[in-house]
């Protein structure tokens, strides 16, 4: 069992309304790679929501008296506030330069994935970038149409940056999956000595999505998507939000 | 740049006193495996802890007052959770079934490692196995050692599975490493157009070990070591500590 990493290079620029998946097939073709079955397509988060022009331009938000207000204490536009608080649920921490919020998909995270970095200056007057609609469903597609071009199985993973509780530096993490078990769930099984596993769930699209960090570089779109091969699992498909923790269950929140 | 990921399975079942790094040249080499300069030896924090004989045996644990009454609240053996407090700082939360602490060496985690599972039975009559006294050193130990035989440059990253606050599933990350910046800092640099970078700090070792974890197996010992191929990176050494946010700058504890 050796896994091999491969970036795809050429896929700078992706604009709204690009064919993304058609992108990713004709950039893989350039590279002579031969996709074979089982090749997980980990893809940068930013091409995504690029494609599905998730682009705010600043110049046209109005931002609410709330969103000035909480602005001033995080040390932030007003507009990028609201637009922040527009993609959140609620706040979970603040702080001057921190705002850290559960996202209306469940992730908690640093300004609800909203970027002004590695954006199209052309977008707009102040162009920002938020999160895909649905990043399950975008993998779901993405894989439907690998699927039809290479009659082959073809998982797919949507990977962000994110920051995390307790440890310095981002990892990437899986805020889209389809076509594997983005939760990977040993209850039950036991260890060497037939002891009961001290680990029974192991968030295997997570480190599907750090392992492909390592070659996205961080200018995020240099090498936005990178085929993992050689993994092997068991269990059924489970989406991206499997991963995410409940308010309820969650201690830490 | 493509990275490829290889285990090394064939280094089962170590004992306290093991000299650990001969074992895993050992097995490279009877792996036909020939290390080039700049691989990446990411090894699991379990088998570390066996070479150093890091076991406690229950047996020979008597519980005190506060670990029997913190042991009928999370619902666990006291002798356990007075072993666990004794590798901790403080607790940071607990309810039944789930103790986490802050280890004695600044990680967030459940039950400061101590394990039961995978423990070789003949290590005690109960054993339980505990991190390493020094994740960092050990690493550094082990790629003197490495550097010594092979003449080539040889980071080496000790991995262990852990928790995380707002998501399901377990993650690899560093508790060691040396010859390598765990924490990559990019503050300073632009993106494509030349504004900041959202993300400044990686947690490069994090990621690493992730990236592994997925060929490791939950049995632990299955393929504790993998070498990782073909990275590239800039940036001065640092160890696992450096990955470790303090009390005073994190917000969830």
């Amino acid at each position: 069992m050796v896994v091999t990493l491969t970036p795809i290079s050429d896929l700078s620029m992706v604009r709204p309304g690009d064919d993304l998946a058609a992108a990713m097939i004709a950039a893989c073709t350039r590279q002579a790679l031969a996709p074979t079955d089982g090749d997980i397509w980990v893809v940068a988060q930013k091409i995504v929501s690029k494609a599905e022009g998730r682009y705010v331009d600043l110049a046209s938000v109005r931002p609410s008296p709330s969103a000035r207000k909480l602005a001033v204490e995080v040390d932030k536009d007003p507009r990028l506030v609201e637009v922040i608080l527009s993609e959140s649920r609620r706040v979970i921490r603040h702080k001057p330069g921190v705002l850290i919020v559960e996202h209306r998909l469940g992730f908690v995270m640093a300004n609800a994935g909203v970027d002004r970095s590695n954006v199209d200056p052309t977008a707009g007057a102040e162009p920002v970038l938020l999160l895909p609609h649905d990043p399950d469903r975008s993998a779901a597609t993405l894989r439907d149409r690998l699927i039809a071009h290479f009659h082959k199985q073809m998982p797919v993973v949507i990977t962000d940056s994110f920051g995390r509780a307790w440890r310095r530096g981002t990892a990437g993490i899986a805020i889209g999956a389809a076509g594997l078990p983005a939760l990977l769930d040993l209850r039950g099984r036991g260890d060497l000595f037939g002891r009961p596993l001290r680990v029974t769930q192991i968030g295997f699209a997570d480190e599907i999505a750090s392992a492909a960090s390592l070659l996205m570089g961080q200018a995020d779109e240099a090498r936005p998507v990178v085929i993992v091969r050689g993994l092997a699992w068991s269990g059924a498909d489970a989406p991206a939000a499997a991963l995410i923790r409940t308010a309820e269950e969650d201690l830490f929140r």
